[in-house]
């Protein structure tokens, strides 16, 4: 895979150069040739200095193609346009995709700046920002365009075609050609292939496909990605209540849904923030202790409760060495039961009953505890030649594994039902709870059958 | 959200309807008023008799639309295609997408049965599938179509559209041309937007963008799923090592892609595969046990570690209330940091020096280490009035979560040098090795102290 002629840091330094000998048209020339990608990775990697510089050497639309693909740092973002001069950055702003520079609008921290920005950006951009701006966070609302191609269908293809062509520099999308009636409400589409393939003298309304598949403008973001990923589709058009036609939703952004959607499942499980990345060391620890510390207290509960069996761990100190077994084995299962859980709530196709679904997890739980629990007793008997105290470590294995099944699926459906995230439900967290009731049941059992232990 | 105009369940109970009835007019006109991807989810499930009456209802293309957009589940695909009559099957998979044909090819148990239908169908699909077969899983050309089109740079703009015109019907993305000089080599690009934009006189040659971005055939696909993120493009060209042009990769694939690495990383982590559905309880279990019995193994380590200090646990029972405390505290680091360490290498942005970044991974446990330690120290300082214990606890458990954290970082690292795929080593396995660890450096410490402790 070759990106780059040759190497970013080459290309950072030479460029860095071409800016430090203040020489323009050279810069131009070799910066511009790169495709707008490269130019966001090598701007990124410029000091203040040089950015300075590029806000003098290129044209505000120029910089705005830069930044419609520079993956965003929410506080790089508000830097970059600090060193701007107000109007220079409110028409780069104006220039960028409307979706796009909403992002950026909503980094900055400076809500005066924001309202500086939007008086001085041209008024047909503004009015695109502001339908934009106020949608909820993780909506389709927040992730749509306004900047999409729209035809009555009394036209023909040929008047359609050459709509398109003039917009064509402007929309994100031009590979479908959404069809509104006299209300603005969305009523067919035309893919451009149709609209290449067809006779050029036929009716929109003729050809157009009046099935639309569409999302509303509040729905979750992660079923406007599982939608155009089922259907194989280009662009999703956004319709508000009264079905008129609000916005459209491009798959650029939708690869982008998915990976942050693939991050925080994954961060979730983990229990640590992988999306983020730290400078230091100091700054990843911070991010990684509220978890730890808030399970270290979980954690006290299960050394309280350990420390009660004190009497019984002092008549049969060999108790103790299973403990960790138990405990461990009990939450890596736990965690399985947690993940499956998590994935199908989050991909929605948990359309079971409630208890169905707890009794399947208590039957698997019952099953891989059995399992698990026959294993460990033959270990233990044959290590320790000692038949009941196999059977306790083997009962208590079940009982614990299945325990924690139950935990692991529970927790993140109640989590669901209760509103939350379910993905937030953590492999860490489930494991430190599973500890406290697997030692329960462990030590319960085990002082049941003390006598024949010992 | 409104996928059906009425619910899935009660389509499928239509549809099965009329087929019962023998009513092939109107099935017709009702299926495929459909979308393909609401064709195929209907069509999944239906039963043996109606799908038998839909390979009469439906021409082979009609029905290649439908499995071009099915959610192949291995072992349905092969049963489909088993129903049908050797021809009909053959000249469905010719006129399904290469990449799709090719898929449900590598599905088939029956090797013969896959000659077979490579006889039957046409000339020019057998070839295109034959040349796509034969790449490597999860690389680029295993997920390409050779359905692409391109052109020499010596036309004209509208002499370009109009051999699009031409093709547009097969072609599986129409959006990009490519430009190939006499030896078939990659040369240029032009969008389908650039070919509306510009003035139809003009040569491709000046026109065309030659700086393209491509990938090799043998590419791996997250490397492709990641370009195509980071250029926001909607195809991308697989070239050979002569730089020729062999297929082109559609965003919709690297959509699947993406949900095909997500899900995997997820379940590496996790110790379960979460993109198998199980039917019953006893599948669920098979898939989970193979892991929690190997972690048993390990755990059992653990279990042997501990009864070496049976003696030391007798002299000080309050020792092993914290055993647990440690241990997972530790598992939980180090799962935090493994997810961290996996995370950076299937991205690829792991660009540190190998010691680097184990050097930043020490540092944080560190810092981590400490400030969990100090917290757990002063608990037990307050709970059991005992300075010793609280020190010989704190300090084990800085040691356990360095060690932790190291092992999380170091382990997918290693896996990834040796060439496997470090989103293998989950979070249990970290945490059942870490408590090996975790407990040898506790009672080590523990022991040391053991006549300030009691």
């Amino acid at each position: 895979m070759e990106i780059f002629e040759r190497s970013l840091e080459e290309s950072i330094e030479t460029f860095k150069k071409l800016l430090n000998e203040n020489r323009m048209t050279r810069f131009r020339t070799e910066y511009l040739a790169l495709h707008n990608y490269e130019q966001s990775m090598i701007f990124a990697n410029l000091e203040k200095e040089d950015r300075e510089k590029i806000y003098q050497y290129l044209s505000p639309s120029e910089l705005a193609d830069v930044f419609d693909l520079l993956e965003s740092q929410d506080e790089t973002i508000d830097i970059y346009f600090e060193e701007m001069s107000p109007p220079y950055a409110a028409t780069v702003l104006g220039e960028m995709y409307a979706d796009n520079a909403v992002d950026v609008l909503n980094n900055l921290k400076n809500r005066e700046r924001v309202n500086l920005y939007m008086k001085l950006m041209p008024a047909e951009s503004a009015r695109e920002i502001s339908s934009l701006i106020n949608y909820l966070d993780e909506t389709a609302g927040a992730i749509m365009t306004t900047e999409f191609i729209s035809v009555q269908e009394g036209l023909t293809l040929s008047a359609a075609y050459h709509r398109l062509r003039e917009q064509a520099i402007k929309a994100e999308t031009i590979y479908y050609v959404y069809v509104v009636d006299e209300n603005d409400r969305l009523v067919g589409v035309i893919s451009l292939r149709d609209l290449i393939i067809n006779d050029e003298d036929k009716l929109i309304h003729d050809v157009m496909n009046t099935r639309v598949i569409s999302v509303q403008v509040n729905d979750n973001q992660e079923e406007v990605a599982k939608m155009v990923q089922d259907y194989d589709l280009l662009a999703l058009p956004v319709v508000g209540f009264d079905h008129e036609l609000l916005g459209v939703i491009t798959v650029d952004d939708v690869l982008d849904v998915m990976q942050d959607e693939a991050d925080s499942d994954y961060s979730g499980l983990a229990a640590v923030d992988v999306s983020e990345s730290h400078d230091t060391p100091l700054s990843a620890a911070r991010s990684r202790l509220p978890w730890l510390v808030t399970l270290l207290f979980l954690g006290m509960g299960t050394a309280t409760l350990i420390s009660q069996y004190d009497a019984l761990i002092a008549e049969a100190s060999v108790l103790s060495a299973f403990v960790t077994l138990i405990t461990g084995t009990a939450g890596n299962a736990g965690t399985q039961s947690l993940a499956v859980a998590v994935r199908k709530l989050t991909n929605k196709y948990d359309d079971d009953n409630f208890f169905t679904s707890l009794m399947f997890e208590l039957i698997t739980g019952a099953i891989t505890g059995f399992i698990v629990g026959i294993t460990v007793m033959l270990i233990v008997l044959v290590w320790q030649q000692n038949l009941v105290l196999g059977a306790v470590i083997g009962i208590a294995m079940m009982a614990a594994i299945i325990v924690a099944n139950l935990a692991g699926s529970f927790i993140p459906k109640i989590m669901d039902k209760l509103g939350f995230d379910p993905a937030v439900a953590s492999g860490p967290f489930i494991s430190t709870l599973s500890d406290l009731t697997s030692v329960f049941i462990y030590f319960s059992i085990a002082q049941l059958f003390l006598s024949a232990i010992i």
